[in-house]
């Protein structure tokens, strides 16, 4: 098959992979990466992270370029992700990816690995960090509440790859005592509604089978 | 005219973009926002925080947001920065753009701010903290050198928008003692110099006035 991910399907990066593939209806194989047992630091894994891509004779890393390859490369399957014939709206939605990796992630990805992965590892969570990470996403679900107060998705009045990078760690936070923060933004909690909704997200859990 | 760019020029935000505009040769008007006296968080920069850009009637934020639509609708000026006309090298371009804002800049600006700025403050370095932030840097460009071992950029063979975003910081870097980690690595220090050397930074540092 053309287009294999290498990767654990309980890693939100991979997930975020493994979701883009699906809103794009792509077949594609998966190449399960045991990250318990440090297979991802060995060759062939050890120059490229995972989840790895390949698209025939390319190989990428780094699962938001993943997904920006496959939503230009695929533009026209599936739902449409980043608007690339038109660069103002392609800009928007560029805008909301940037504060998702920079701004959203840097806060809820941590949050998650604190509060949700730690304590099922039988690890201890520091309750220090956690309050900072809690501050720190409080300020950019304020940014977001008053974003989708003015439009129904981050990047415009469509669902783009903005909203789906997201996902995997709302996904998450929402298992976690940090939902309240969601649930108490009504804009906010109406889009988080929606995008765990999406029929693509709920091929990609069936597919991890938690 | 119709270029705007809202900020500080001592920014290394603000400093990507200035980059990008001046390698695309491209006109614009600065607007400078003093952050020092807080004007950033006073409308119209609120919502939009800094560097803020306008083109036309487009308004966006986020430094790598804006430079990715200048590279995207500037693509025919100055210098090519994305290989747009090719998706699978614009998705190499795209894997290295992630891995410096997700690791390079995770561990360089808060690396800058610790051992840069905070001493010109007067304010007291976290050691412990630099300590940890070399380590991330060194194993970002224990990755570098294995790269530009193979190709002349991170993107490949040609300058790209990969290798732009890091110029503000790696010139601020460059002026501490963890210049050694760039010197010491004999690909990754051929590219500082390169990167530096370009017409483009010059005419951004001479705007600087340092």
């Amino acid at each position: 098959m053309a287009i294999k991910v290498h990767g654990n399907p309980l890693s939100p990066a991979a997930q975020r992979v493994l979701l883009c593939l699906a809103e794009k209806d792509l077949e594609h194989e998966f190449v399960y990466v045991d990250l318990a047992t440090g297979q991802q630091k060995k060759e062939p894994f050890i120059s490229i992270n995972v989840p790895a891509f390949e698209d025939g004779d390319l190989k990428l890393f780094e699962s938001r370029a993943i997904t920006k390859y496959i939503a230009h490369a695929y533009a026209d399957k599936g739902t449409p992700l980043i608007n690339h014939e038109d660069l103002k709206k392609m800009a928007i939605i560029g805008v909301w990816l940037e504060v998702e990796a920079q701004r959203f992630d840097a806060a809820g990805h941590k949050l998650s690995f604190e509060i949700l992965v730690k304590p099922i590892k039988g690890w201890t969570t520091d309750e220090a960090l956690v309050e900072q990470l809690q501050a720190q996403l409080t300020t950019v679900l304020d940014v977001y509440e008053k974003r989708l107060a003015q439009s129904k998705y981050l990047g415009g009045d469509n669902f783009s790859l903005a909203d789906l990078h997201h996902v995997p760690i709302v996904n998450n936070l929402l298992k976690t005592k940090v939902k309240a923060l969601f649930e108490e933004r009504p804009h906010v909690w109406a889009w988080c509604e929606d995008i765990l909704a999406r029929p693509a997200w709920k091929k990609v859990l069936e597919g991890v089978k938690f």
